[in-house]
C-alpha cells in the first residue's frame, strides 16, 4: 500500500479509502490510485484487515467424509447460506475419528473462523468451551454434540426408523434384520432404537442375531447380509425375510451383496440414493434431506453470529418414506 | 499473549516459544506458561503468525458444485493430500458461472491461500496473473485453464470418448446419439470431438440432429432423449439405436427419461455412477477416477509450493471402459 501511495502521489489513508470503498476521495484521485494499483499489481490482503475487525468472514465445517453423497449434499446447503452471507467455507473430514474431529475443529478455530458447523465423530465436545467462551458460534448437525451447550440440527431418526420398520411389518414381515453403522454413532443408535420400538409396537420379538452393526465397508456388510439370510449354526434361527439398512453406505453395500445371492428379501433403506428409483425393484427408503439439514444449520449459525442469544435449540427435520417396490416385497 | 506472560511471570518471547513448541524453555517454565494458558483460556490466533511467516497452511479449491458426486470425490482426493501437508482446505462452488469462479478464486487469494486448485468455469484466467506473480501456486483440474501458464490435471477425454463410442459401434450401432453438457465446456467439447472421431474412423456419417448439448437438468435431457428416440418431423431421420451420455448428470437424467419410455437403446455413459452395476442391465461406462484426479492435482500444487519451478505440466489420467450390459445391447 505504501508503494501504491507513492506511485499515485497520495497519502496511505487515501489508498486505504479507495481499497475499502469508503467516501471522501475525489473521483480523479480515486482513478489515480486505481491506476497505480493496476500498474503495481497490488493484492488486497484480507488478513490484516480481518485481524483488525475480528471477523474472518469464514465458517468451518467438520464433516464425516467430504466424498460421501450425504456429506457433500449437506455441504452444498451450508455453502449456499454461507455465500448469501458473503462467507467462505473451510471444510474437512473427520473420517469418524474423534481425535481427528478435535484436531480439525481446533485448527479451524485457530484460523478464527466466525462459526463452526460440526458433524460429531466424538462423544465429548468440551474442548470447544474455551472457543465458545471467546465468542465462537457452534452448531452441530446430523448428530447432537456433548459436553457443551449448542444448537443441533438433526433428522428425525426416532420417527423415520420406526416408520421404515413398520412399513416392512405392514407387508407381512415378522423376521426383520437391522444392518447399521457402528453402534456408538448417534444416528445408528437412534435408528436401532426406532427399529426395536416398531417391532415392540407390533408385538414382534427381536432376535439379537437379527441385528448387525459395525463398519460399513462392503465386505463387512456383505458378510452380515449373508449371515442374516441363512440359518444360524444352531439351525434354530430362521433367516430374516426383510432388511432395514440404516444408512446410505450400508444400503449400497447390502444391495451389492444381494446381487450375488438367490434370496430376495424386502429392503427399506435409511437415506435416499441417486439411482434408487431405477433399480428393479425400485428401492424403498426413509429419505433424509441433507441439503435442508445443511441450510438449516448454517442459518442457525448466522443467527447466532447476528447476536441471537436465545437458549440452544434442537431442530429435528422430518424424514419421508418413499415407496418404490423393494420394501413391498412379500416374505419369501 | 501479554496476559499469559504476566500471569506466568515470564517474558512474551517465552510464551511465544512455548506456544510454537520451540526449544530454549526449561520444563518448569513451560509448565508455568501452559498453566497460565489453561487458566486464561488463551486461544492461539494463527492470523498474526501467518501474517508474519507469509504461509497460511491452507489451499483453496474452486469446484463446479460441491454437492455433485464427481466434485465431492475429487475434493476427497485433494483433502487427503492437503492433510498430509498439514494444510486446511477452503472449498467453494462456481455453479459453472465464470463470474462466480473469478469472485471465489479472488476471495480465496485475498485470504492468502498458499495455493489454488481450480475446476475452470470461465475461459480466461488472466485475472490470476497478479496472484501468481506474487507467488500463488495454481493448478487447474478436470479442464485446462486459459490466459495463464499453469499445471493442469485432466482425464483423457480425447481417448475415453472414442473408446465408448467405438464400443457401441462394435455392438452393431450405426445411429448413435450424443447427449452432453453445454458445448463451451472443455470436457463436453473434447468428448464430442472423440465421438465424432470414432464415428469417422468407422466410416459412419454423423447426422447433426443426433447431437444434443445443453443444460443438464432432468427436463432438458429428458426432452433431448425423447427427441433422439423418435423420428424427426421430416420423417427422414431414423431414431438412434444407442446413446453416448457425456457426463454423470446427463447419464442419470437420461436413465430417468428412458425408464418412462418403451425404447431400449444401448447406453454408454461417461463417468461411473454409484449403483451402476446394480441396474438391469448394468450400466456400461467410461469411468474417470476423480479421487486420483484430486490427489494428483494436489500433489502437483504442493510440489510447486516446494519450489518446483519446472515448466507447467499437463497430466492426463487414463479412463477405463467398464462393460456391464447397457452398452452391449444390440440395435432394436
Amino acid at each position: 500500500m505504501k508503494d501504491v501511495a507513492a506511485a499515485a502521489g497520495v497519502g496511505l489513508k487515501t489508498v486505504s479509502r479507495v481499497v475499502n470503498e469508503e467516501s471522501g476521495v475525489s473521483p480523479a484521485m480515486a482513478a489515480r490510485v486505481r491506476a497505480a494499483i493496476a500498474e503495481l499489481g497490488f493484492r488486497r490482503n484480507d488478513s490484516a484487515r480481518l485481524l483488525r475487525t475480528g471477523s474472518t468472514a469464514s465458517v468451518g465445517l467438520v464433516l464425516e467424509d467430504i466424498g460421501d453423497p450425504f456429506s457433500s449434499t449437506l455441504s452444498r446447503g451450508v455453502e449456499a447460506v454461507a455465500r448469501e452471507h458473503g462467507c467462505l467455507l473451510f471444510a474437512g473430514s473427520s473420517a469418524e475419528d474423534p481425535d481427528r474431529e478435535r484436531e480439525l475443529a481446533l485448527a479451524l478455530c485457530a484460523r478464527r473462523v466466525d462459526g463452526l458447523l460440526v458433524v460429531p465423530a466424538g462423544g465429548d465436545h468440551g474442548y470447544l468451551l474455551p472457543e465458545t467462551a471467546s465468542g465462537l458460534a457452534v452448531v452441530f448437525l446430523d448428530r447432537p454434540g456433548a459436553g457443551i451447550e449448542a444448537d443441533a440440527v438433526l433428522s428425525d431418526n426416532a420417527g423415520g426408523a420406526p416408520a421404515g420398520t413398520a412399513h416392512l411389518i405392514a407387508h407381512g414381515h415378522r423376521r426383520i434384520g437391522f444392518v447399521g453403522d457402528l453402534p456408538h454413532i448417534h444416528t445408528c443408535a437412534e435408528r436401532l432404537r426406532g427399529y426395536r420400538e416398531a417391532m415392540g409396537t407390533a408385538g414382534l420379538p427381536v432376535d439379537e442375531r437379527w441385528i448387525a452393526t459395525g463398519p460399513t465397508d462392503p465386505a463387512t456388510v456383505g458378510r452380515a447380509v449373508r449371515r442374516l439370510l441363512t440359518d444360524g449354526p444352531d439351525g434354530r434361527a430362521e433367516p430374516v425375510t426383510a432388511l432395514f439398512t440404516a444408512n446410505n453406505r450400508v444400503t449400497l453395500a447390502a444391495l451389492q451383496a444381494l446381487a450375488g445371492l438367490p434370496a430376495r428379501p424386502a429392503v427399506v433403506g435409511f437415506d435416499d440414493l441417486e439411482l434408487a428409483a431405477l433399480l428393479s425393484p425400485g428401492l424403498t427408503v426413509v429419505a433424509q434431506d441433507p441439503e435442508t439439514l445443511g441450510r438449516t444449520a448454517a442459518r442457525l449459525l448466522f443467527d447466532r453470529l447476528g447476536r441471537d442469544t436465545s437458549p440452544p435449540r434442537r431442530v429435528e427435520l422430518p424424514t419421508r418414506l418413499i415407496v418404490r417396490g423393494s420394501g413391498e416385497l412379500p416374505p419369501a
